[in-house]
């Protein structure tokens, strides 16, 4: 398989760039090609403005979504963006690795996901009208590929537990899973979570790394998050409410969106 | 009072903008005094590297929490850090605006959050130890004062409700209301939230402005989110798992971490 690895780290010895290493090696162990996007080697530019579409004249409004798609559709994207969809559109998975700041991810990830996603490529696909309202969550762009979040954390597992003072993992994560991987398309993957990783002796970390190195080798065969697919009949179009009495009594929240096993 | 308002979004003629002037004036009308930091305009560096803290030596090894604690406790930290840091010390209300890109704040933001959120001013604050986990979630730097969301979207208010397929807005603002604002001591009040914002005609404009000024005008009555304070007796220590039994029968997820009114 293609894989290509996002990695959102500032330090190249830091715990989370050993793992990226270590998932790395295993994935070409296997055979499969690696290819990794690490942003801040990269010098990834982070804020999406005016000068990421250089067909707007420098006195027209930015309307981002407008821009984007018209610019997407030319292929006139800057080089930077373009290389990116390049490499998604060439990767069979794709895998986002970040340590958890603030309770979610770096901001120059964040801006690789606000730039690189650009309109027509992975929103605004498919017909948008009152009765399909896109191809997205669990259809478009990205429909057949994987994906899945390598994250690293200082905080302990209980702290993110389903009654730890963080909230669930999977709840904090589900706007990335759901919002940015399973809406352009992507089965996603359950997350590989490091926790506690500021005070990781070196027993800890062969036996973490034994675990992602477990995950390596079945990224093809891991069930992904059953989400609900948007266009699959479970949602009233178009306000794309949940129909009543599809969950088991007493779901709520984000987990509305997840099949009963 | 002395409001700061984040403002992050790339245009200045945009619905976004027109809001933040809306605000901004009604909020001078009563007489409060207004700062506001436009990052688009300001050029915020969004990504925390090595650069951000001037003492490390060039080879040093970049530990974000560690560099970040030292440097603020040196006073050391970059000019541009330690200007929003004296705003958020000025300031007895924050207003953080932004429009929601893939159900988070653009990276500009986040990348404000990540850099002028040092250890030792909006984390690491207070005893830690295995019985006394940090003055954080309802105490910390920032107790006393208020908080609140200004939220833009092109989404439909059904789309993000309680069956919405995005999932319900509370719950995807939850780590920014959270775990970003009542962390370090915020009282958070409910987000104002602007959706459908691409097809607003006049009319909704004028709805929307003024639903936002009565907004401004009882940020000092509107009463905040009654999230649980981690050090107030709900919460185990240090396991930070919420006590058995506090919750209404059924609440799960988020939803544990406010009070049952």
């Amino acid at each position: 398989m293609k894989i290509l690895l996002v990695f959102a780290h500032p330090e190249s010895r830091s715990l989370g760039a050993a793992l990226r290493n270590v998932a790395v090696k295993e994935l070409e162990t296997q055979g499969h090609e690696v290819r990794v996007s690490d942003l801040y080697a990269m010098r990834w530019k982070s804020e999406i403005d005016h000068s990421d579409f250089p067909s707007l004249a420098p006195d027209d409004r930015l309307h981002v979504a407008a821009a984007s798609g018209k610019a997407f559709a030319a292929e006139r994207l800057t080089e930077d963006v373009k290389a990116e969809q390049e490499k998604l559109l060439w990767a069979d998975v794709l895998i986002l690795q970040f340590p958890l700041w603030w309770y979610s991810m770096p901001a120059i990830l964040k801006g690789w996901i606000d730039r690189v996603y650009a309109y027509g490529f992975a929103y605004g696909v498919g017909e948008h009208s009152d009765t399909h309202w896109g191809d997205r969550f669990g259809e478009g762009t990205f429909a057949g590929k994987r994906a899945m979040l390598i994250v690293t954390t200082g905080g302990w597992e209980e702290h993110y537990s389903a009654r730890g003072i963080n909230g669930p993992i999977d709840d904090l994560l589900f706007p990335i899973n759901h919002g940015i991987l399973f809406y352009p398309g992507f089965s996603v993957l359950p997350p590989f979570v490091a926790y506690k990783v500021d005070r990781l002796n070196s027993v800890n970390f062969e036996c973490m790394a034994g675990a992602l190195r477990k995950r390596m080798q079945t990224l093809e065969t891991t069930s992904p998050i059953p989400y609900r697919r948007q266009n699959g009949g479970d949602y009233l179009i178009p306000s794309l409410q949940l129909r009543p009495k599809l969950e088991n009594p007493g779901t709520t929240g984000f987990s509305l969106h997840i099949t009963d096993r």
